[in-house]
């Protein structure tokens, strides 16, 4: 007998379930026992997540009678989609943001308060390490693009200034890409961290980013292709803003008048997030800013307001609350 | 500048979209301006799938207010999913099977004929290799198990014997394994082709087949144990007949009596799928049937009853425009 690989079939040791079960003759009874299996799960939220999970895909198949072919194609596509990620590629979550299912999560995780600063989609281009910068420092090695300075003050929702925040900025160069785009990258670049002063102002050199297109060399870009979309994001400006006692953000800022600001591909932009760069064409200006070259550069100014965590708890369970009463399934 | 790697960003070419979109500043708008963009899907079908996934992939998110970090470890899980598939292992059917998918979709897309054997799902043992056997032949090696003799005749749904037909057919051994799953695999084992004769007469000599675990050590694995699931199958004997002018058939027949087969943790059984094997106790019949030791063996009666193409077809095609009268959202 030849020897048999273990890892390839392994009970788990538990026993069938205590109850009944018809066999499942049909879609219905198929479905039905699906749910019955449900009440197996013993943690309360995983058995409310599951439940609505098997009543959406269970219906998406029921409604559209998937064909064999089809669902062979889906299979094909998840595998291709989970087989595409590497270390520095989440194709998952491409698929996803395509979807509008990130910017989704996003809303519904970061409800609006009033005059708080909106969240944006993260993205797949966030590193771990960016350098340290101080205030009025540059985040971008000269040559990277049309100089863009950028300045605010972190404020909490009651206008009381935030100091010591820590404000994680990248964004891509004038050619449209990020650093970690670059196959010789030796050391980040059109990012940095810094951290607001005593009373709550930041400020840094940028350069000014441009639309880009997401990866369109994977089974996301394919699907877009198929569906008729294009792959572009509205050129933007990343920020993570952290302070102890208030909810982390994560967001982006859009200068106006981008081709693809209504139909950014990863569904990112919000109204109250799109700004106007000035042009400051006045080289004492420049140089007061610490820029090399040139007497012109874009301003961006904006503050950030922070909601505190106990007022962002509250609204999102509030919200949460009242989308369960909706939902297909209840525990 | 560095080179950039242009397998990492492509325009593809296709414009913005010819409509207005206002800006996804709330949950309500992200999900519409996701709908608004289903329309430039060229192909009606795509877009009918497209817009029914949308509507439940969305409805899911919202019902159930998901955390950005129930998010992340969907986004993980996946990944891990499709990076636990290899050319002879498909961990996405798998959790296809597991949350009564493949059986919903294999239920649909055969629905059952007044008389005709009814399907079942494929699972992930099929090979394309298995030997060409001649009636009455073995498809097990000696050793491998109990003895059992199969045996039946493939029948239109009239009555009509079908001659030449091509029965495929593959089981575990005494283990509990599929040839496939030993390293050692140097040739096929425990599975055949062979062809019903001129009065559509099929016989093979086979071994019992007994219980086993889908494969536990990857990501589908840990999600049964984490929702309180067993992992087992209930004994079984797989079957994929084919004949021109008739639907494919792939089924399998499951002995009655065994621990699981009521909570097959892939939803396989089917009432009428259920077969009772007969202990034979007879030298003269063991001789007769070609087997080389003993005296008893267990015998599998059951003819195979086969649906014209036409018949199926019609059968689906008014299931499916029922089912799509219920969709989430019509073309």
């Amino acid at each position: 007998m030849a020897g048999h690989d273990d890892g390839k079939a392994v009970a788990n040791g538990i026993p069938p379930p205590p109850f009944q079960l018809p066999t499942p003759d049909s879609p219905d009874v198929i479905t039905a026992n699906m749910f019955k299996l449900t009440e197996l799960t013993p943690d309360d939220r995983k058995r409310f997540l599951l439940r609505n999970l098997v009543a959406h895909l269970h219906s998406f198949v029921r409604e559209t009678s998937l064909t064999t072919a089809e669902w062979d194609q889906t299979i094909k596509f998840l595998t291709r989609v989970g087989q595409t990620c590497t270390p520095i590629r989440q194709e998952f979550i491409l698929l996803s943001d395509v979807l509008g299912v990130s910017a989704l999560v996003d809303a519904i995780n970061n409800p609006p308060e009033n005059g708080a600063t909106e969240s944006s989609v993260l993205g797949p281009f966030f590193t771990e390490d960016a350098p340290d910068v101080a205030n009025g420092d540059s985040i971008a090695s000269e040559g990277k693009g049309e100089y863009m300075y950028v300045e605010g003050r972190v404020l909490s929702v009651d206008g009381t200034p935030i100091p010591n925040a820590t404000v994680e900025t990248w964004e891509t160069d004038a050619n449209g890409f990020y650093d970690t785009q670059y196959t010789t990258r030796d050391r980040p670049d059109c990012r940095g961290r810094l951290h607001s002063d005593q009373d709550g102002h930041f400020g840094y050199r940028a350069v000014v980013p441009v639309a880009y297109p997401i990866p369109g060399d994977g089974p996301v870009g394919d699907l877009l292709l198929g569906i008729g979309r294009h792959n572009m994001r509205p050129n933007h400006l990343h920020l993570m803003i952290e302070a102890p006692g208030y909810r982390k953000l994560t967001t982006a800022f859009y200068p106006e008048g981008d081709l693809y600001l209504e139909s950014d591909a990863v569904f990112g932009v919000k109204k109250s997030l799109v700004v106007k760069l000035q042009t400051i064409k006045d080289e004492a200006e420049a140089r007061k800013r610490g820029f090399p070259k040139g007497d012109t550069f874009k301003l961006l100014q904006r503050d950030i307001i922070l909601v505190p965590e106990d007022l962002a708890a509250k609204a999102f369970k509030e919200k949460a609350e009242a989308a369960a009463k909706n939902a297909a399934v209840s525990l």
